[in-house]
């Protein structure tokens, strides 16, 4: 182990404020994908890595790299700085920034090679994560330049607009030794529990069904209760019993919402013939994912058949759980006993991120500071600066623990 | 009491025919009040009046009467020969065509003085029932002038527009001793149980509640279930809760119905902040309502409090149960069983209809005929025609029994 990497946080609060004002909107950002202001926030940051002496690198993606002088593999730190239509500051800002002081600390300290990316596309203008996708090879650049946006522009065009995209290579994931991510937590268990860092264990995979509940539409004063086939109530007996058995059957990382409900003919004099909606469920463990399907299946068809219904469950959305690399989660826990004793956790990620791509391609880990409130995808979500700053010098210690 | 008037079958059923051809669409009718199919049926039927020594008597609101030769009060049997935008050939239609054989069979035959009549509007193409409300002074005329329907016609222009109509008085309801009204039941009771007549003990009340259930609107993946104030679990919770205890508290002829239902914001991946909710309930007697509508109200603070979620529950529409006149369902229920014996019942009537204004003016009755398959409101409604004759005998009888 080579010696502790002491990061200036005042130097990186003032680079994470900078950022800010690139689409800064009130005390939020907007700052998608190809937007003006990404590129031009794309731009500064490519000076501020030659101004620490990384070299800025950009893929046909416009992902853009900081690469560090030594040769050899050097460990790639980072997250991505598009936001969402309505964003937060820190969302990918901070993993971001974070990378940006960790390689640059130890460049100016002797430590180990340190590379930051900011991926291009993370929040889904064209399509989830694709910068990262593209990267880590699960799309390849036609499928990535053909997609296009809500406006209608495609991913190619806007990317080989830049001066800099144009005729650039790809960049090999070899170059790489390890991938290592922060980011704010986006919910609210740190905050609650007055802990300042998450070690990610896994990013959560999902199962999504449709269902669709099929009774009978009906006159909602001439149809006596005995001869109804209402879906409204049926509907209401299947959420309930899935919320029993699910609870029973889950772990205290399960998750799973019925966010999406649609009844037809939605009349308040109208027995409803159909329910449809959307039940979605997230874990860490596949065979846990597997458990909820079954009972989501199961629970459909007991339903229907105790109160002659007709009930679909199509399953039409899948994402595989990621487990982070077991070496990265013990030097991300060592580092966070160093700097935070008894104020940090081992949790998983509920919420998709740039590290799920990269998982496959080489040894990775995340870590998570407090989102306060919980607040995520909105103006309003925020850290504590002092949890900030922690977050930059446990990836520090996790450099130095790799190396 | 009288001779019994045998009524003629066959006749009835051509005149039915005839008026099924105003504003015919397939096997449906497209006939709403004040459109040309009903003005034209409205004068046929003035003449079909005229043609069995009736006198055709229009009031303001274009209801069209047909007056007995007779001096003193009359019977009065009817319903209305408008229909919904969509509707079906005998939802209204048969009682008025009922009415004028049973007036025309009395005539013949000797019988006591019968009136006729159409009311105007009764399916609410400006307001529900709204020639009945003003013939039985609910409702004043320049209120009812007033109103407009979907076109922004406005009722008053549509009825000043008829020669018949202009200048014409009021009519009193004194003219009359009873009023009756047969139906198709537009359920599914009578042909369920393959019976021929309903007799109508009561028109049912309605009670009806906006729930909104407001809780926390959260990311679906990052927000463990712990945390949760999800309003569409809790609304679940809260119609099983209902079902449980509705079923409990209810008479086998209340009806509840819980028809529409929006989501806030309805995202597959975001926990619902906020589910709203009509709650409908029915029944024919008044302490029955109140026990539900009780029921709503703690049932919502119930569940409130145990998920610690905020539920409002305003009740915004009533409608006030009415019975009918005891000494009127007595003589229905003799000519009932005289004409179908073991094949009737005496039942509510889930659904609205004119006979609830009469009811306060004069003591009024009303029978039903089957629906087939409990269609309404929509083309495919049907009857078959053995119970169609049968109900204008019942009639028929029970306006002997009456006098």
């Amino acid at each position: 182990m080579t010696n502790r990497l002491k990061i200036n946080g005042t130097r990186f609060l003032e680079d994470l404020d900078a950022l800010r004002e690139f689409g800064k909107q009130g005390i939020g950002v907007v700052r998608p994908a190809f937007s003006a202001p990404d590129i031009a926030s794309r731009r500064w940051l490519a000076e501020k890595f030659q101004a620490c002496g990384l070299t800025p690198r950009w893929d046909p993606a416009a992902n853009l790299f900081g690469l560090p002088p030594q040769s050899g593999q050097s460990i790639l730190i980072g997250s991505h700085s598009d936001t969402q239509p309505e964003g937060g500051w820190l969302d990918g800002a901070y993993g971001v920034i974070l990378a940006l002081e960790v390689a640059r600390t130890s460049q100016e300290s002797g430590g180990p090679p340190v590379a930051v990316v900011s991926f291009q596309d993370e929040e889904s203008a064209f399509m989830p994560l694709s910068g990262s996708r593209y990267f880590s090879r699960y799309l390849d650049l036609d499928t990535l330049y053909d997609l296009t946006n809500a406006a209608g522009q495609r991913y190619g065009d806007e990317a080989t607009a830049l001066p800099e995209v144009q005729g650039v290579e790809p960049l090999d994931t070899n170059h790489f030794s390890h991938f290592l991510e922060a980011h704010i937590e986006q919910g609210p268990v740190l905050d609650l529990a007055n802990e300042t860092i998450g070690v990610v264990e896994a990013i959560v995979g999902s199962r999504q069904f449709e269902v669709v509940i099929e009774g009978q539409q009906n006159h909602a004063g001439t149809t006596p209760m005995s001869l109804r086939r209402d879906a409204v109530t049926g509907f209401s007996a299947f959420v309930a019993a899935l919320e029993q058995r699910y609870t029973a059957a889950a772990t205290p990382r399960s998750v799973w919402t019925i966010g999406q409900v649609e009844v037809h003919p939605n009349a308040p004099s109208i027995v409803p013939g159909r329910v449809s909606c959307s039940v979605q469920m997230r874990d860490g463990a596949l065979n846990q994912l597997d458990l909820m399907c079954d009972i989501t299946r199961d629970t459909a068809q007991e339903i229907a058949k105790a109160r002659n219904l007709k009930i679909s469950s199509i399953q039409n959305k899948s994402v595989e759980p990621v487990d982070m690399d077991e070496r990265v989660i013990n030097a991300l826990c060592e580092a966070a006993n160093l700097n935070a004793p008894g104020r940090w956790r081992r949790m998983p990620s509920g919420a998709l991120h740039d590290a799920m791509n990269l998982a496959n391609r080489m040894p990775t880990g995340m870590l998570f500071v407090p989102s306060i409130g919980g607040v995520s995808h909105a103006f309003e979500e925020d850290t504590r600066r002092d949890d900030l700053v922690a977050g930059v010098q446990v990836m520090a210690d996790t450099v130095v623990q790799l190396t």
